[in-house]
């Protein structure tokens, strides 16, 4: 059996910086035409110039591969004139929460809509989507519900604004995808395989450790609802996040599940399972090329039926379902 | 400032075999002067002689403490003539769901009280408590909640017979405990002070990380309210469960928080803080006598209101509160 993709993209990609970038980034350009880079390196990226040179330190790492980086701005409070001469590089500004995960201690202290106006018209007005990491410095368990309110008051006040909720973990997120026209979301791979029991009922998983945090098997339930029926609104986002072994076997865990290099063949297996194939090419693909309205390089990724051993790990880096044997593979 | 404590008791300890626990049972018979000790080895203490072997190896690395290891059996079906002749050489029967922490995969497959009900009778009329980990297979955040049910059919099918919910962790745990007169409980340190948060709403920390798991903010408040009060139906429990490091910081981390020779500076510690010092003897000891109808030895043990810094681990074991001040010591 065969799965033909067209132009799969990851619509919410970590990529690192350095040796790091240079270790996993041809593995997502191996498997994918294209993917949004998530801006929250060391320094975070907030001028052009950074834009620039971090695709080029992207393309020189993929050369050959036929991909796409689509950059994006860490958010912080930018002038229209500003924005209107970077809109070309860049396709999205993403929203961190000051502190809220790794590299975010620059992001936003309060979701003050007032104090965020001025940046955030100017977004609406030059057509800049807005990727938000939607989550409350409250309980673990409860900071994607109780940033929801947040998310509407903001889809409200800028009805013309695109929003991408990322990495949906709830559903409450599922729901207010439905309740307010220009709310979208990512979903990961991790989130559709995983409940806060894979991560800590049995033994601890620290490679299984993200933020958001993997919530209740009826949140997953959701997540699963929206991606294997492929909702218009919905993307993949890997949120693939690499750390070395070291800084996860360790008494303070660093956040961030490596799915990269395994997405393709592990989301085939999951909505074959479903019985919902057909809908993996939208869900991979075509929901983000409307979404963000691109047009991402041609290239057609075809998966086999036939079994693959997921290997312990890519130089230092463990990835999701290490050593664990899937039934697709990438030919 | 000083706090004399008579005779404090841990009663729910696991002190491990062979080189372990020659390693830390020093580290509970310097500080306590009785504790008791779970059956979980491996094999679990099912017999006489392994109660009276495993009683020597404690006294043999505890000698000249002053100290008595109240011994346990791990539940499985007992007949009553066995346990008449056991009586005296146990305090309390452990029972585990199957699979549910370390070492209990021979557990109760199915808590069903009939089956169940020719050995809990022979406790009942020998008046050999029963002491419960009681989670059920759920969720991890509700396996406690899910268990409730079962400590209230036990404790009416059995009026006469004690049973301790050990390592409360939740409100609903808390409201049990005041619905049905032979419901009693454990409390440990570190559901105290952690939360969920805690364990993961940071970095992840393994060495935070038990069964059950740290709860909601809510969860604690009730467990507090239950211990700054000393509850007459509740009693210090450490479930102080070493792992080498080697255990905590890998790809599966072993469930068991370390609490054992820090936990009477850091009760001391909070019972301050809420200005209820009043309220740690009967927590740490009076409590326990009462509800065991125990009579440990005398053990004076003070402690001082001075600056004391947690070792970063005892040989190879790292305890709760590692390389932290305490701002109370034992003399």
């Amino acid at each position: 059996m065969q799965l033909q993709l067209i132009s799969p993209l990851d619509m919410h990609l970590h990529l690192r910086q350095g040796d790091m970038l240079k270790n996993i980034a041809p593995l997502s350009s191996k498997y994918f035409a294209g993917a949004l880079i998530m801006p929250n390196t060391t320094p975070p990226i907030t001028t052009k110039e950074m834009v620039r040179e971090y695709k080029k330190e992207i393309l020189d790492a993929t050369k050959g591969d036929n991909f796409t980086p689509y950059m994006t701005l860490f958010f912080k409070d930018y002038g229209y004139e500003f924005l209107k001469e970077i809109r070309d590089e860049i396709l999205s500004i993403k929203l961190y929460p000051a502190g809220i995960t790794t590299n975010s201690e620059g992001g936003v202290e309060k979701i003050d809509i007032d104090s965020l106006a001025p940046t955030l018209e100017a977004m609406s007005e030059l057509n800049i989507p807005l990727c938000v990491h939607g989550e409350s410095n409250g309980f673990v368990m409860d900071r994607e519900a109780e940033f929801i309110p947040i998310y509407k008051r903001l889809a409200k006040a800028f009805p013309k604004l695109k929003i991408i909720m990322e990495h949906i973990t709830t559903k409450e997120a599922a729901r207010a995808l439905q309740e307010e026209e220009n709310l979208y979301a990512t979903i990961t791979l991790h989130h559709l395989y995983i409940t806060l029991d894979d991560v800590a009922g049995g033994l601890l998983r620290p490679h299984l450790f993200c933020k958001p945090i993997a919530k209740r098997p009826e949140d997953k339930e959701a997540l699963l609802e929206l991606a294997l029926n492929a909702h218009p609104k919905v993307m993949f986002g890997s949120d693939s996040a690499p750390h070395p072994r070291s800084a996860k076997e360790a008494p303070g865990c660093a956040a961030g599940v490596f799915t990269a290099p395994i997405a393709l063949p592990l989301l085939a297996e999951l909505f074959e399972k479903f019985d919902k194939l057909d809908n993996l090419q939208p869900f991979i693909s075509l929901n983000a090329t409307k979404i963000y309205n691109i047009n991402p390089p041609q290239k057609m990724v075809t998966l086999v039926k036939e079994e693959f051993e997921v290997p312990i790990s890519y130089n230092d880096v463990v990835p999701f379902k290490s050593g664990e044997r899937v039934s697709w593979r990438v030919k």
